[in-house]
């Protein structure tokens, strides 16, 4: 798309209410993926414009409720808020009524009773973002629960594998790592095999979710094996912890096995992608220079991730009246 | 009043500078009060449309200077400067310049500086406020000093009394609780009163202030006795730590005697509202289900906080020149 | 200067792409700090507007990356951003991946990611706004790292001077205090030298750098020798845990040998200039009522920051299709 100003694709739906996972795309979820990517496409002409602004959601506001750290993800969605000239609202926990005991309801009721359009909500418990849903008139987006989803960081890989190949489907995606602990891997097998792609789950047994049932993906244990025959190799980002948790015997043994090293990364098909959620660990399960390969893509991911969270906050938030501005 | 645009009241006086207290309103507190209110009513109405901001003061800076934290009160403050078009700036003593040995009047006068109109002050010592007010040409606001005053919080109280009946004059208000450490009760005794309310405390002798001599109030250590005749039913926030100052036996004790309970709550005369200034401790001086009845008019305080601060920012750094933009 | 709207200087050169320390400012140093300064005037006339802004930098987005605390310099750039109508995102590197063991090249390429056009950079050691440079597109100006420069400080404190006296050629400056560990003094003597001040350095020889060979400046280890010949009296924050570092014996001693008592600022001549960079230890560097004296511009600094960063951030940033708005 290059037309000057976004336009929402024909028969677009009405207004949906939350992102809480994949699955919220709609019974048709590769449908809703390819709604938000072809948004997406707009917003990234956007960025790219002298004056990187759209009008489209004056005078809304968008709350970032963080119980995690996670700067990267809340400026990601505070610049695209920004972008689409919404204001923003930081909630920090840490210094916030929560830690004087006040129940995680009455905040949300708080901070919907100040005029908040859209909630962005991170935390460590599964499920936190569907509670809060539940409370609140505001759309809620879940920018990562727990071990559960974290839904926009799955759009904005699907975004930036197809700017590299047309479709995902036929992919092979081997996601490598700690899927156990990671909602990043549960949103992505969502949203990958939605979207057509083989997907192949590569961790030693103590890092894969004990049930697999109903999960559709092959698994493996052998890292060197399935290399040959991906076309995206997406790396989890390994916690120091689960060494002390013994998941795994060592960091340098974890990398011996199942980090994508120089030589793992020559044996990759031509035209592979390396991919990674970051924070990265270089030399764990990326080798340092292995991240700065043309290959790998995990920039591009960054770059990707505001428009795929513009495109998400305006297909929850904007309705047509505030619409069709001047793009500044 | 449901012009578009909020007119200021005929014979709007000259700008004041500071509102420090509810003395500050002037010397007809009344009068001063209902300038508030009809103004806020204004906002209320600007809140309430698809792209709630005016651009009253455009340019301005609002800078919030909190030495205890309250993301709550700070965040209604901001979000009421940026509906009126002002710039924010938080300055944050946790990581400022405060503790690396500066003085108070030399952070203000650096603030000042960087070109600010307006200082919002919250401090855990009386008083505060008041001295900022001494070295800035900008206009100072408590945001809570001690156990001093915390007049924006009053005034919203009162506009949210005045959602339900049309005056104060002649009504029953219970102030229940920890009186004695309450910046909240003393500017709400003032206030109330001011506007006609008779106003009683009830509370244990440990959380009343020594002397009372001059508080236009009545005292009562029996919730039960008022709660029949009470219009307003006003909880104040119980800390834990009274416990160990051994001012209260038990928080158990505490809730048991001086809690707003279910069983006390249906005692209420119909019509009688619950408010509490936030953030509630559930289950210790308002019972969980209580806080949710349909009385309980506590996200509504909340909700008129935003609505109240702008109508105090308007009143103390609007000047007829920016006045009557374009809504927008 | 008093054009309704900053123009550039004539001849505009192309635009640059860092300021990481005086040198940068170009081969003649002192030509292009008065370029910076005629820009300031502009900017000084701007801040006095009602409306405080100019749509220069609208569009642009410059991030704050702090990893040492200085609520004071961050507020002061991003407050020069939004007069330019800049977008600002703090960075803060207390809760972001810099903790989750990200590589600061990392971190500044998901930075850049997001869509930053300039990077303010502070950092406890010296040459990190370099490597910042070497990897980031956006242009990165140094607000401090270790011990190595601070230029828009210097910028800043040459404004004040020229706003009492024509010029700096000439004028006999006296830095006082822990030139060791001083980056504004490293700045400033680069700066002052360059415009063809005569720089006397004046402390104990444990708190002077090791080698000063190249330094274009003479020492001097006698306050009291140098204070009545002095035309800027510069002082710098001494810090607490030089003590415990045995630089000096004790705060009081220092003090009484390198303070600038009321006794000392009355041998100043007329007219003399107390500079200090704030935040001010009164009692220790400098006399608490010598720092309120009128010859002490310590306010002044401050004030003048906003309109120097505002000057640096156009001149790197600006270009001549944003330029020329309306004023607001």
């Amino acid at each position: 798309m290059s037309a000057p100003d976004p336009t929402p694709p024909a028969g677009h739906p009405t207004r949906r209410r939350d992102l809480l996972g994949i699955a919220d795309l709609g019974p048709d979820v590769a449908g809703g993926i390819d709604e938000v990517m072809e948004l997406t496409d707009s917003f990234v002409e956007v960025s790219r414009r002298p004056i990187p602004k759209v009008p489209a959601l004056r005078g809304k506001t968008v709350a970032s409720l963080f119980f995690e750290d996670s700067t990267r993800t809340r400026l990601s969605f505070e610049t695209a808020a920004k972008r689409l000239s919404a204001d923003t609202m930081t909630f920090s926990v840490s210094t916030s009524s929560v830690k004087k005991g006040e129940s995680l309801r009455d905040t949300v009721e708080t901070i919907e009773a100040m005029g908040v359009d859209a909630i962005v909500v991170r935390h460590g418990s599964s499920g936190v973002p569907r509670q809060v849903a539940r409370w609140a008139d505001a759309a809620v987006i879940n920018a990562g629960d727990g071990w559960h989803e974290h839904p926009t960081q799955a759009l904005l890989d699907c975004y930036t594998i197809r700017q590299h190949r047309d479709s995902l489907a036929g992919a092979h995606v081997a996601i490598v790592g700690d899927v156990k602990h990671s909602r990043v891997a549960r949103s992505n097998v969502a949203a990958f095999t939605a979207l057509g792609a083989r997907v192949t789950l590569v961790a030693p047994p103590t890092l894969l979710p004990p049930n697999l049932d109903g999960w559709p993906v092959e698994v493996s244990h052998d890292l060197d094996a399935v290399l040959g025959e991906t076309d995206v190799c997406y790396l989890l980002r390994m916690q120091r912890e689960r060494m002390t948790e013994a998941l795994i015997p060592t960091l340098r043994e974890y990398t011996a096995t199942y980090g994508l090293t120089s030589r793992r990364a020559d044996r990759l098909a031509k035209g592979a992608l390396i991919m990674h959620p970051g924070p990265m660990n270089r030399g764990v399960e990326i080798a340092a220079e292995v991240a700065d390969r043309p290959d790998a893509v995990i920039v591009d991911q960054v770059r990707n991730g505001v428009a795929v969270r513009m495109a998400v906050l305006f297909l929850l938030l904007g309705s047509g009246t505030e619409w069709g501005g001047d793009g500044a």
